[in-house]
């Protein structure tokens, strides 16, 4: 008989053996992911301490490794919140460790792309990744490390201890991967681009292998009001996450259990729910069956008297940061954003917001150009698959008198504690239902200012033909009248050209 | 100072939170993710024993979970090889433990669907999965099982063991998950049509919630030659794989150890190497450096003499199940088929298999029809993005006489060890460039032969029309002519009908 082996594999390992999965699908999308992942990380870093990022990438060639790709070596430099010297190794040496597996809106979710993109300079490279971290105390850490891929631990090859004098604070991140850099090139520019029209209080620095500097230097100090954790909201809840509340809850009743672990329940509503559930608020959540969990989740979504979640978790760009960005990108004779109300996929709180430029320095390139953005990173890879480019196909534009064939770009902002990412790679979002509505909202709404921008335009610009036709034959018409009557001075024809027109000055 | 709090979370735990990357995006899709996944497991458990399957699919309503979804119960009941009691609970309960974690052509290969199945049905119904499997030994073992999903273990409620008096073999899994059947079934019926049509020696038989049996039955009891377990290609090595290659060895030479641990490198071949890399043969690989695996590494890609992979790790379907499975389907007008030579991308061997129906019932949508199959798996979603779609839609189709109007099917297999897939959910495939040029040149041929057909079919129909005028006039003519000349009898015009033939009658 046929025996069948079973293995258990880590977590690193199954990365390393699906790489295509988080994105480091070929050696020009491995540099693109390295740096992305890298620049995000200093991103969260700088701004979960609200300060201004000042982010330095410098890419540098360090030899050839077959005939179509190099070595590089990448080198992240940011001035944000540091990492404790305990932590260091685990954060940048062990797949799913991490920060950031709580309730706000952040760039990375995973806790898996800095890793990732150290684990894939270790294959491709087989060099130690080198990390500098100061929290700004009077040490600097520096480790040298490399990862056990089977065992998903780091593996410590050495550890500095540096005195900080000059205070500084913040992570370096430095080691060598294979690439293609020149292949990478026109989406790793584009990215920087984008990522600094979406956080425009951010320096951000490249320097490319040939020495070249791209500098994008940030136009603001002001940042967004930052996101703050929030707890899970009723409707998101299923039994799992019940279960862990259960487990390390201080509480002895149900009404105290309900107050103090979810979102938008007070002591009223806990009231009102477990009148709902027929359940005694006194009874210790600890006691409860599995059972009467199940039911408990059930009748936490079934209940409608929870108010939606507050967006507080969220930190959406603003309608003006968002214009001010637009304008800044694309020079536009036109601009509309708008930011819609936050909603709920799941249970998770999102905000989308929306965007639509008309001509200046939008490119006509018979589709639409579409800029697509979730928590503040831009998503380049793989726009046919996500729910912002097919609710754009699926809107009927013509209604709006709007064509693919005039200079046209469409903006998607969706912001979320939890964005459905469809790859660990981060470049798509799924379609979601609730998350499909809440774009195709925010696009009509834009659509139809510029639907009135275009009709507008249209009518001014028949008017003004109208009284062109006015101003040419009205003077000439008064001159030969004023002859024809034998009178020396022709009559003011201003006023009469005033009453023809049926737009005010304002609009031309 | 802000701190900042760092946590580990097992890969159940990353699943269960980034269920989206599986493919469980929303209660449709769950509901076609469970069942695909636990369908390919019983394909694979039957042919890994080369016996034809035979499975049993029911799916049936359980409840209302709330306005749009239900609670299902779904059962899948295979002839495969069932599984030894010992790994049952961690086959079925634990994350990234599996038996495919091997070099040979196979459905499963993340060790994660059918666990991310009973993960799903626990999260939404928090009850457990109930697994019976028989090797068809003495004993049938059934286990009541749920998954901590913290500690990625599995959790045993009760386990039984019974007399296997009829020597059964094979597994069922049975479990309840929330989902939308109605929104699914569309999907769900075209994926088991696909499915039938690339596994044409199968059995299968569904039975949705409605009681309706849908019941696809084998055309042959042949399959295709198993696919054989393989070592790995030296272009396909990283330094991880060789560190982990060394530290198993048992051989002490250089020389043994290439002969033995690679595909395609015999005596003499490792010989050649090993003089290319100025390495000695009796060098013992455990002693190598750091620097030396690396070198080592670079090497075995630069040098040119190793043959590429064979492909008997590999089990294309062959042109003829191929033509079979589109004649059976479509039952279109003309078919073409190509089978591609094996090829390789970053050294995992891939064979491209490549088809065009015309007419028939091959309908007529405004755009190709295109079926995709991966390893015998068909695509369903996510078209957009995989590479096949991508060659099809850069092909310039107009000069092979196609054009999207016309009633076209196009079908393209992709076999490997390791399919690249772009998502864990495996709805498409990334677009490597080795990859897409052997759909590019599997497509060309194709289209080739298409092109043929398309512009005989074109000359029969002008010579058919030519013909018709002389079939129409000349026995008018020749009976005109006999009246003129006064005879009785026509003249046999049927050689002159020959004679202005241009085609034989075979073309016709």
């Amino acid at each position: 008989m046929a025996q069948t082996t079973f293995e258990e594999i880590s977590a690193a390992d199954f990365f390393y053996r699906n790489r295509d999965i988080a994105g480091f699908t070929n050696p020009s999308r491995a540099i693109f992911a390295a740096v992305r992942e890298l620049v995000e990380n200093s991103l969260d870093a700088a701004e979960s301490l609200k300060i201004p990022p000042d982010i330095y990438v410098r890419l540098s060639y360090e030899g050839e490794a077959s005939q179509e790709t190099q070595i590089y070596k990448l080198r992240v430099e940011d001035n944000g919140i540091g990492i404790q010297p305990r932590h260091i190794p685990s954060a940048f040496g062990q797949v799913l460790f991490g920060s950031k597996y709580k309730l706000k809106q952040q760039r990375g979710t995973f806790g898996l792309g800095g890793k990732m993109a150290i684990l894939y300079g270790q294959i491709t490279t087989h060099q130690p990744a080198y990390i500098t971290s100061s929290t700004g105390m009077a040490k600097i850490y520096n480790y040298k490390l490399m990862i056990d891929i089977q065992k998903n631990r780091p593996l410590i090859l050495d550890r500095r201890v540096l005195m900080n004098k000059e205070q500084w604070r913040g992570t370096v991140v430095e080691f060598c991967l294979e690439g293609d850099y020149f292949r990478a090139m026109p989406k790793l520019l584009d990215y920087f681009k984008q990522t600094a029209m979406v956080n425009p209080y951010a320096n951000l620095t490249f320097v490319d292998p040939k020495g070249r500097l791209y500098k994008f230097t940030r136009a603001t100090k002001e940042m967004p009001t930052p996101p703050k954790e929030t707890k899970p909201h009723p409707y998101g809840v299923d039994v799992e996450l019940l279960q862990r509340l259960i487990q390390i809850t201080p509480y002895h009743t149900m009404l105290e259990f309900l107050r103090n672990h979810f979102h938008r329940v007070g002591e009223v509503t806990a009231q009102k729910f477990l009148e709902f559930s027929s359940l005694s608020p006194s009874k210790n959540p600890k006691r409860l069956s599995h059972e009467e969990i199940v039911r408990l989740m059930h009748n936490l979504k079934k209940f409608k008297d929870f108010l939606p979640p507050d967006a507080s978790c969220l930190s959406p760009l603003g309608e003006e940061l968002l214009t001010a960005g637009i304008l800044k990108e694309l020079k536009p004779e036109f601009v509309a954003v708008h930011q819609r109300k936050p909603a709920t996929y799941a249970g998770h709180p999102f905000i989308v917001e929306a965007g639509i430029a008309y001509g200046g320095e939008v490119p006509k390139r018979g589709t639409f150009v579409v800029y697509r953005f979730a928590n503040r990173i831009p998503l380049l890879y793989d726009e046919a698959s996500d729910v912002s480019v097919r609710v754009i196909t699926a809107m009927n534009w013509r209604r709006y008198r709007v064509t693919p064939e005039l200079p046209i770009a469409i903006l998607v902002h969706i912001c979320s504690t939890k964005v459905p990412y469809k790859t660990v790679g981060k470049e798509f979002i799924s379609d979601r239902p609730e998350v499909r509505k809440e774009i195709a909202n925010g696009l009509r709404e834009v659509a139809r200012q510029i639907q009135h921008f275009m009709s507008k335009r249209e009518h001014v610009d028949r008017e003004r033909k109208r009284l062109g036709v006015f101003n040419k034959y009205l003077p000439r018409i008064a001159e030969f009248s004023t002859k024809l009557a034998g009178k020396q001075k022709n009559p003011d024809i201003d006023k009469l050209l005033t009453s023809v027109k049926q737009f005010g000055d304002e609009e031309t």
